[in-house]
């Protein structure tokens, strides 16, 4: 038995062309494709050449007529941007069709809304495709890991910045020169902004804390540093400290507060990060994204694989419409929705205050090249409760010296009383790099 | 709304009381988990003291009573073993009750019988902790990967191997050595054969070619070699060289036989192998599994996490009972079954012929030390067509010397004449190791 199930597609790029490439060929994927009719594709420009063949009938500039045609039974947003995507996907559960997206942004900022609203319509809103490209990450979270009380998710979540941070750690070479290398190779944006300050692992981080913990966050409360001001210089002494440098995203619970009991506290970040060599996370190199997954009993779990494309990305695009074709093969009668899948909110969470969470850091300062400043800063951690795992003098000349220190985990409000401290001592010119490390 | 779902344990073991465990303290999970109530399990002995407290009148020594027992909707086998496993198992899916089941043995070999009677009564058998402990694999394979062509998955899918392998190239040592300690530390059997003659990672791969190439392949026909009869030097060598020695387990499709059209061929085996240091597989170590999956349109994603033990494992079994859960919301009137989720075969699939397949190879011979034999074995091999990678005298004394040859990808057919017609040559005293590589 099967039934037929019409896709509406919103956006024929990149992604949007990788989705109808594998929906054009069904032979040797999974037979449910085969049940897939590709109805109708609204595109910006009717008259610009595509890399695949189309039925030209079924392209029309207008989205709404996607999401209205009867024929339409799954909504796939492949567009991007905030507006007219938000609308869009809003316009498409209220006809009662249950919606496919790859837009981080819009349910990174509107997923509360649109989550309420699927709900209320007794539809899907699948978003494979939003984190980690073509790797299965949302559906492990939604339908693998309930069992685990999560502790922590972090990942690089970021392909653009791992590609530039990959190229400066291989060949010792600067910020500027990677970037505009990886814009002439389309690795990264005429306007990189949204990748390289970060901006984008933040939508992701806030994606992957909600289904991983139960409850949306204030994506604007996320800490994020991204690493346009990131040297060089601190990409190599990590090198020679034994660690490579990742722009990490974490989420990760804390003890509940007593005042605030029924909500559970998230540190929540995106920040350059030090991460051993023998890390799992320390072997991802180039566009490459993966996800670590912390919990009690399972331990440790990582995802790996490509972070972006046309092809990663329409495997999870269509991955998740199989997903819808497969529940509509029940047939419930009253539209309840599996809970897994639908994934709504199930507990309270909210961010916790940056200085009450804690980290171990990794900072370099420009000094005198004087005997006694070492001791100094190292006094001065010691007077505000910082334990210190290495202080290492890297380079010195007549100019000055650069004095580098790794703590251990402490309290940022902590570390950020003790650098104020440490500003003031004789001898110490400047705080040049402040990252996270692991 | 919410419905309470009734859990019948058979077995409580490390995995199963890993399972009770969880089930008994839902708080901070995902909150189906306290619509699951354990309502009866079957032991050996209920008089053996547990680690888990208990009610204990809901022990049986009955297996069957817990199978019939009207309050248990889903059973979960976790006793292990062919028999009595697979006769409960059937009993249950005649009873119209899905299965859980950790039950690798019984899949790999009975899979098929399995699969075909929960189809006719309209349940599920589900596996996730059959394969890969923690890691989430059987469910992303069947429901996030389908929209691809799966071109190979490969993996590290024994622990305990994996260990040994670890300890042996981490510290040189000998195999008996590490197995002994290995023994003593509860990482592997006292009978170890299952886990060191590669058997286990064999029922594995079967299953997970099952999924990845949508037909069943003889389980007995895989090709397999263990590590009982590796040789410490060649892992010290293939560390000179560059690689890492794992057992790995594959499952590769290959171009259809025009004789045999409607069939998909398949190379699948478990054999040592030298990976590269640079691939994704090498960093993983101790009793950590990981599995590669290449496909088209997706490229190559893994997934990597804690291979066995009683937590990770006893996430995977909840994990599917979360699933059956949430899907039995739905309340599906006719005994429909998620095609995704139930993950029916839908394709022919069978075993090439070892001969046709390909691979790269990694051979030590024992020579003479004496001019002209390491011309003599790589004209030997290109007489054969086998085209080389490299080919290196790595010890030499009065007593001989050692070679050692890693080929390209060649035929295995090519691969075996070349082999017999080098051990006919002057000064080739022995083939003394044949290993994959990657």
């Amino acid at each position: 038995m099967s039934t037929r199930i019409g896709i509406g597609l919103l956006g024929l790029g990149t992604v949007g062309a990788g989705v109808a490439s594998i929906l054009q060929t069904p032979e040797g994927r999974h037979p449910l494709i085969a049940d897939l009719d590709l109805v109708r594709i609204a595109v910006r420009d009717r008259n610009r050449t595509r890399p695949i063949a189309l039925d030209e009938s079924i392209l029309t500039t207008s989205p709404e007529a996607v999401v209205d045609d009867p024929a339409v039974d799954v909504v796939v947003e492949v567009m991007g941007g905030i507006e007219p995507a938000r609308t869009l996907i809003m316009r498409a559960i209220a006809a009662g069709k249950s919606v496919v997206t790859a837009n981080k942004s819009v349910i990174a900022r509107h997923g509360e809304e649109i989550a309420a609203a699927a709900a209320a319509a007794g539809v899907y809103v699948l978003i494979e495709a939003a984190v980690g490209g073509g790797i299965p990450i949302i559906e492990p979270l939604k339908q693998s890991l309930g069992s685990n009380r999560i502790q922590r998710v972090s990942g690089i979540i970021n392909g653009t910045t791992n590609y530039i941070l990959s190229r400066m750690a291989e060949e010792g070479a600067d910020y500027n020169a990677v970037l505009r290398d990886a814009q002439d190779l389309g690795y990264a944006e005429a306007d990189p902004a949204a990748d390289v300050e970060g901006l984008d692992a933040a939508d992701k981080i806030a994606i992957l804390s909600g289904l991983a913990f139960g409850g949306p966050i204030d994506r604007n409360g996320i800490y994020t540093a991204g690493i346009s001001t990131l040297q060089s210089r601190d990409v190599d002494y990590a090198t020679q400290l034994g660690y490579g440098v990742k722009l990490l995203a974490v989420a990760e619970s804390m003890e509940p507060d007593p005042s605030h009991p029924t909500s559970l506290p998230l540190a929540v970040s995106v920040q350059p990060t030090l991460v051993p060599n023998d890390h799992p996370l320390a072997g991802v190199n180039g566009v490459n994204n993966a996800i670590l997954v912390e919990g009690d009993p399972i331990g440790r779990v990582m995802f790996y694989g490509p972070g972006a494309g046309s092809g990663p990305t329409a495997s999870a695009v269509v991955a998740d419409i199989l997903n819808i074709a497969g529940i509509r093969q029940l047939k419930p009668a009253d539209g309840n929705l599996d809970p897994l899948l639908a994934a709504s909110s199930w507990r309270a969470c909210h961010l916790a205050n940056k200085e009450q969470t804690s980290q171990r850091n990794y900072v370099r300062f420009k000094t005198e090249n004087a005997p006694g400043v070492i001791g100094r800063i190292g006094s001065c951690f010691g007077d505000h409760n910082v334990s210190i795992q290495s202080i290492v003098q890297l380079e010195a000349s007549d100019a000055g010296a650069e004095i580098v220190v790794i703590t251990h985990v402490v309290g940022n409000g902590q570390m950020s009383a003790a650098l104020k401290a440490i500003h003031a001592i004789e001898g110490v010119l400047s705080l040049d790099a402040h990252l996270g490390c692991l």
